[in-house]
């Protein structure tokens, strides 16, 4: 038989073209998150195609579970949600897809974050390792996770159960497509991306027609003070060597221009690296925005916390055995050490919430080593090849780091 | 017969009860700007139910003419559209009217500004003039204008031939209610309102996720910038003499918090009382938005305007003229000579086109003095009596100062 | 005899003479606020040259005062004090004096405000007074007024006994030097002038070494933050139609540029033209200054009143009775009915002190219409004539208007 | 012979008690940069009593040359510039001194920085290595550097012919007292400290009456504009992950608050840790200042530089070697690798000009752990205990690494 899950070696010929059918047919149907319900499907009907069983937890999440006699127990985690983004990279299989705002917006939907990549390398992963069984023993946690761009998922598939439903893994693994060079891994020893917590900030003024702004708390004016102030907190209060970013990503302000609005909303995404400079950042957040409010003798703004993204860190000794794997499998010269990203995951979750250490890294997905798309943009098309053949690659590798034969 | 229109005298209370009539079913079905369908079928059949010849003109435009003889022509002009506000007023007769903006925006409905008691004093002026002809001889030349909140009105008038269509007036007059006193009238001999300027700024940044600001160039940060700089326009360059408003009153940008957006989108409402100060406030608000997005180093930001209130000016002599007249009809003590209000009105073009001087003023609206509700407010309910018998016989009076037989 | 004190005529060519002996010397030997020794000096000696009783009044003031039998008692105003400016007028006859400050500061000093224009006049008028007897009966009190720019004088003046010392007039009146051209008269009935109110900040933050912002709280940013939210007092918070300004004249903070500051300081200057508008600025200014200083965790900044300017308020009936007596003496096409200026002024404390009404106005002191230097320029240079002669001539004639025989 | 130059070993008392004194009487006498007169004199003073060679270079540096045998040339540096700070450490031997700044202006002078410390270490270990001979060999090139606080010293020295008139050495090694634990050294392997820019910018605006903005162009508003916009560049331009500064460390405007002045003035100090970041961060402010004068219709503002401190940077093998003498000299639990620190130093200059390595560390002059004095706080003095003897044995130490007989 040709399938093999050595991944020292580069995959066949009928496997590489199975995994390109899987990712083109994800990249044209993404959907937003926790709506992916046709997904979802998709993943089960795969899963079922070669006789992995397999449930729904956490709404439209997949769990299937890879058993191979005695072992350690793996877990593997993919995310599958895309984005409210107009694709714009002319691909042949770019997306025309639309979905709903759970505000009733109806908008574009783009796989801009990847998502995509990482399903079917976790897919094409387990068709490998299920067709080599002498590879490995043990049993592999496959997890396809929801939501994680709205920080719901991995909650949402704790909550449901996942830890009493599935086996508890020795280590939680997990990998995301980043804007490097395809073929190339990046891993860090240690925190590997940022915390993240987005607010929402209701800026209460007071309406007046917009010649009358005696009458008026201006709520646009106060606004702007407050985002202008906001800028303080990383240019001032932190220490230049704390990394930490504070975007406000939405301000929404106003019907009619002749109108001053009794109200402004905006949405902030704040991203630190360690406990104290986050809690230090939400308690100057939370300063200057009252403060500022005050100035305008505006009643006090509402601040609600919309989610936080956990920390996402990789434990240094299964960090180290996973580089070591990733290292043997695709070569030292395209695994790079790295420092945290100031990018969030949900990821963590999966792992803090039962105490088991996690492992993430990023692989390359572009040619070229300048200009290349970020995630979010609508011009975020990784290419097919060799990006998802060692995100494949990767998995297995780190895998097998558990459960394959060789590595006991 | 008692119908009259001397107005001096209360009108009779049949009278009242017709124009009671017209005004309730006017506020409950207020139609936004240039939409005005319903209301100017209502207002040609009335004018129809005692048999005023009258024509469409400027789309939801309504032009009646009364003739009666040899004589001057004068012309008045009541405007009839409602705003995109939920009225909250608590009125029996409150408006649950819903329409769709130009954008396709759904939304409620309200005669937010008393346009309503406009058309219904003026609709009643008409019918006194009519049913009393011994009074007066002349032309008297009805102008029912739509759009007047969107400056689009009095523009299509004239455009679709207005003065060409109807005879040409030696002075067109205008009223408006306004939070005083129901039972006064104020008037300004010179400068009546403001101009008008609505603009359109279109900030262009460069989208990046919110965790990589070095990626982006952030129009909400610079948006703010430019809303903040914005202030000393007011503050610092003009005349502290000069008063002048620069209202930014809608400020849109991003869709989502953790998205850094290309772009952000405000609106500005500008008022100046002076060619002189407008061009000023104009060139710099230009300058200010221009050198903003070099400060950030963003492409210039797109300035558009939306549109422009004229000059409302009213000719002292014909301002003398009515004043006079209102002061014999409703007694001095009711009315006042005013200095200029920072509200605009695209009324003088109806004047200005044919370069014929207008007069322009404003009539009270409610009961007490203090925490009366300002226009555009959702609680603005003017209270029908005696600020409609007033606005009726203002109308009639100011009309019988050129057409009336005793004023020659 | 060749001296007259009528003021419809001009004046002769010895008196010319002589006021321009007068003035150039004035003008060459500015003296700062509170310190006018040798004005003074030269003011009591040209006094005494023709017999007039004087008497020093709060520090460097003098008072003389002219009797000729029975009648009303007018006072008249003229202030003494220079500026700290640098003259770079180019006249023969400019300031090389220099002065020090209350702190210590050695600097250069002008009559950059007009002030030598005052004395000029009155001296001269005094003179006239004094020559032409059978003109007028009654008391004419001349306040030769230190401290004027520091609104420190007309108190010291009151505080020193003025009004038990010199008899108490029907009216004080006053006037002032302004770049409006040389030979006319501008007259507010009503408010005069602005109140004008100072104010000291000090912002109180925290020192670091500017490489390690995290352990200051950074007096600089706050300061700049209040200066900028100061300007929506003005653009926002007050009525269009009642002018005020809020300028921050002085910012200093910081001695080295590696080192951020444990604290900044800012003065402001606050004009306002009626007593609810001051009341509201003030409060205003207070708020944001407090709440800035929360926003970025200082303690409370301290705010310290320097001076305030009283109004200058013209009562209607005198402001009558002088416009008449300038019209007949220049001319009715060279004395114009004005509004109020934002200009300050602490002449009305003389009248509000006893309940006497004050009556101010400005004369020309320039050619030509355009490009006038204004006050507190350092080029600010009257023409010599007409402007004296007119000032004295007005002088003259509102004193009549009060003491002379024929005004009875 | 009870002397010892084994780093390895605490020094003896009489050693101890002698740099005692040497440093109290540092303490007591600091001087301002480049006019250390009598700081000079004492060393050359301390020199000579041992029999060391030594000249004067760049004004008022000290170069003393240790010399002994065949063998390697290695350069050890210490500053010797105090700082205008007013003393406040309560310390018997605390300064009281005072200097006159290039401005003219007389200020307290204290050893704010701690070069005193510095000092005190390199005559001590000079001192052991003289009188222990037999330890080493080669030569030994000890620069007491002036003027570090303003970037002015190393320039001087090295062009007045530094490395012309000392042998060239292999290596440079220079150290800092920092609010660490005394005992402990902290190194960087790689960039050891900041690059510092320091900018002075002048706003040209136009001055006018306190009362009349709008002939003014507000230097005071527009300067707080750019300072708050400043903020911008370390918030939204620069990767998280590159640390900076921005600190506007000084802001001077005005001499009035009722004259709004011409212009103001205020200083930049810029930290960057790479070229790179270095460029982008200086064309940022240049492109904010001039566009925000833009944004005020003011004229272009003048951007000087005041100085630049130059890169840093321990060459890894030099500073690899550093590390274990000191490892091995004071115990591995006393020697920290540590990343770069945001403060700057223009000791890079010394290698820098002749292409030679260089290697910097701290250590620590404080007892327990927090709440510590930093540098340049008129409440910094350094514990002498262990502090002193620590800096001695580490620059004995590592000056033994390249000279050393054992080291061969």
């Amino acid at each position: 038989m040709s399938m093999t899950c050595d991944p020292t070696r580069p995959l066949d010929a009928s496997t590489v073209e199975q995994l390109l059918g899987v990712y083109r047919h994800l990249h044209a149907h993404p959907e937003l998150s926790m709506q992916e319900h046709a997904t979802a499907d998709f993943i089960a009907a795969e899963l079922d195609s070669f006789g992995v069983e397999n449930f729904r937890c956490g709404g439209t999440g997949v769990v299937g579970i890879l058993r191979e006699g005695e072992g350690p127990v793996v877990a593997f985690r993919a995310d599958t949600d895309g984005l409210p983004i107009a694709e714009d990279t002319g691909l042949e299989y770019a997306s025309t897809a639309t979905g709903t705002l759970p505000d009733g917006t109806e908008v574009p939907v783009m796989h801009g974050c990847g998502h995509d990549t990482h399903v079917t390398a976790l897919l094409t992963a387990a068709r490998l390792l299920d067709a080599d069984r002498s590879a490995w023993s043990g049993t592999v946690v496959l997890i396809f996770q929801p939501g994680e761009e709205t920080a719901a998922g991995a909650r949402a598939m704790v909550d449901d159960g996942l830890w009493d439903r599935a086996p508890r893994p020795a280590v939680v693994l997990g990998q995301h497509v980043m804007p490097q060079r395809a073929g190339t891994i990046s891993i860090s020893h240690g925190t590997a991306m940022a915390m993240a917590d987005a607010l929402r900030v209701v800026v209460r003024g007071r309406q007046s027609h917009g010649s009358q702004p005696q009458q008026s708390i201006d709520p646009i004016v106060l606004g702007a003070a407050m985002v202008t102030r906001l800028q303080t907190i990383v240019s001032r209060e932190l220490d230049p060597m704390s990394p930490a970013v504070v975007t406000v990503g939405t301000f929404h302000a106003g019907l009619k221009e002749n109108i001053i609005p009794d109200q402004a909303e905006f949405t902030l995404n704040i991203r630190t690296l360690t406990p104290e400079v986050r809690a230090q950042v939400l308690a100057a957040v939370e300063r200057i925005v009252q403060a500022e409010a005050t100035a305008s003798g505006a009643e006090p703004p509402l601040i609600e916390a919309l989610y936080d993204f956990p920390e996402n860190y990789n434990q240094p000794a299964a960090a180290e055995r996973v580089t070591t794997a990733l290292e043997h499998a695709l070569g030292g010269e395209n695994v790079r050490r790295s420092g945290p990203l100031m990018g969030s995951e949900d990821f963590g979750h999966l792992g803090a919430a039962i105490g088991v250490p996690t492992v993430y890294w990023m692989f390359g997905g572009f040619e070229g080593e300048t200009d290349l798309p970020i995630n979010h943009s609508p011009f975020f098309g990784p290419v097919p090849e060799p990006t998802l053949t060692t995100a494949t690659r990767a998995a297995v590798a780190s895998l097998l780091a558990w459960v394959g034969r060789e590595s006991r």
